[in-house]
C-alpha cells in the first residue's frame, strides 16, 4: 500500500458515507447493491460511485451489483487504521456530549476514550461513561490512553488555549468545531468545521435559489 | 446583481470565515488587515484570498491593507439575504441545544426561532429562550414564524420521518447533521454534514501521514 497516493478529501468523505449505507444494508439483511442505487441514496450519479470505487481498486462484476459485505470490508481496509484510534474531546458542553453519545454508540473504528474540561463540576466525573479530566492533565492522559485525535468542542473564545497542549501532547489530528481557525504545525491534520459556516452556506444558496427563480 | 452566477461552494465557505475574522477584528478595534494576514489566520495563501475577493468584485488598493469594516459589509451584501432568515431546529437533544445556544448568541443574519421535538418533556417549553413545539405542529409553525431553513439534529433513525413535513411546509434549505443522507426534491438546498464522516476523514489522513512518514 505504501506506494499509493492518499485519496482526495472528497473521495474519502464519500467512501465513509458509502460504508455507512453498506453497514445499514447489512443490518437489514441486504446482500447486494447496484451502483445506481448506492448513488441514488447519496444524491450522486452511478458514474461517480464507480469512479470512486475504481480509484480504490475495487472491481465487482456481478449481475446482482456489489456484494455489500465485501465492499464494506474493502472500504474499511482503505479508511481505517489497523488498530482503533483513540479520541479525546476538549470541551464537554452540549456539543461535546452530543458527539460523544453519538459516536460511542456506533461501533466504529474510532473511540472517544476521554473528555477534558475546565468545569470543576465535570472534572473527575464520568459523562456518558467517558471520564472527564482537567485540562492540566491533558498531556499525561493523552500518553496514558494513547489518544491520537482530539475533537475541539469548547467555546470559541478559549479554543486558542488548547493549541499548545495539543502540539505538546503529540496529537496527530484535530477536528475543530469552534469558530476560531487554528493553524497547527505541519504534520498535524486539522479540519475546521464551523457550524456557522455550514449554515451561512445553506442560507446563501437558498437566497440564490430564490433570486434565480424570480 | 441578478445577472451574476452563484459563487462556488468553497468560496462561500471561505467568505463566511473571512467575515467572522473581520468581525472579530472590528471588536478588537483593528481597522485594516493585509491579505496575507487574513490568509495566514485561515491557513490559506494570500493569492487565494485575493482571488476570492476578486470573484465578488471587491477591490482595495491601500497600503494599509483591506479596510476591515468595508470588507465585512461587502461580504455581508453578497452572503446575506436582505432580511434575516428564520431557522427551525428539528430535534432538541444535546446537538440541537448546542447549535441553538451557539447561534443565537452571535448576532448573525440567521436566527433560530423555533425547535421541534417528539419528547413530551420538551414540547410546550422554552429551551434557551426558544419555544419547542410538537412535530405535528411543524407545518403550521413554519408558516406562522416564516421559517425558511431547518437544522436536522434528531436521531438518525427518525431523520427520514422529517422529509415529508419539510417538503410540505415549503422549507427552502436543510442542514442535515444525521447519518441518513436525505434527497429532497429539486429546489430545496441540502447540506448533509455527518460528524462521523468528518472524523473518519481526519482519521484517514492521520493514518496516511503516519504511513508516509515511515
Amino acid at each position: 500500500m505504501s506506494d499509493l497516493q492518499s485519496l482526495p478529501e472528497k473521495t474519502v468523505e464519500r467512501l465513509s458515507e458509502y460504508r455507512r449505507t453498506l453497514l445499514r444494508c447489512q443490518k437489514q439483511g441486504i446482500t447486494h447493491i447496484f451502483s445506481h442505487v448506492l448513488a441514488g441514496i447519496h444524491g450522486l450519479t452511478a458514474v461517480q460511485v464507480r469512479r470512486d470505487l475504481m480509484l480504490i481498486g475495487f472491481s465487482s462484476d456481478t449481475k446482482k451489483g456489489y456484494d455489500v459485505s465485501v465492499l464494506a470490508d474493502f472500504i474499511s481496509d482503505i479508511l481505517d487504521a489497523p488498530q482503533p484510534m483513540n479520541i479525546g474531546v476538549i470541551g464537554m458542553g452540549h456539543l461535546g456530549q452530543a458527539i460523544t453519545k453519538y459516536f460511542n454508540s456506533k461501533g466504529l473504528n474510532l473511540r472517544i476514550v476521554a473528555a477534558f474540561d475546565v468545569d470543576a463540576a465535570k472534572v473527575g466525573h464520568t459523562i456518558d461513561e467517558i471520564p472527564c479530566y482537567a485540562m492540566e492533565e491533558f498531556e499525561q492522559r493523552v500518553a496514558e490512553l494513547d489518544i491520537n485525535i482530539v475533537i475541539l468542542s469548547c467555546p470559541t473564545r478559549v479554543a486558542g488555549e488548547a493549541l499548545i497542549p495539543i502540539v505538546n501532547a503529540g496529537i496527530k489530528g484535530v477536528l475543530n468545531f469552534t469558530s476560531q481557525p487554528l493553524n497547527f504545525p505541519l504534520g498535524i491534520v486539522v479540519e475546521n468545521y464551523d457550524i456557522t459556516t455550514l449554515l451561512e452556506k445553506v442560507a446563501y444558496f437558498v437566497k440564490e435559489q430564490e433570486r434565480t427563480d424570480i
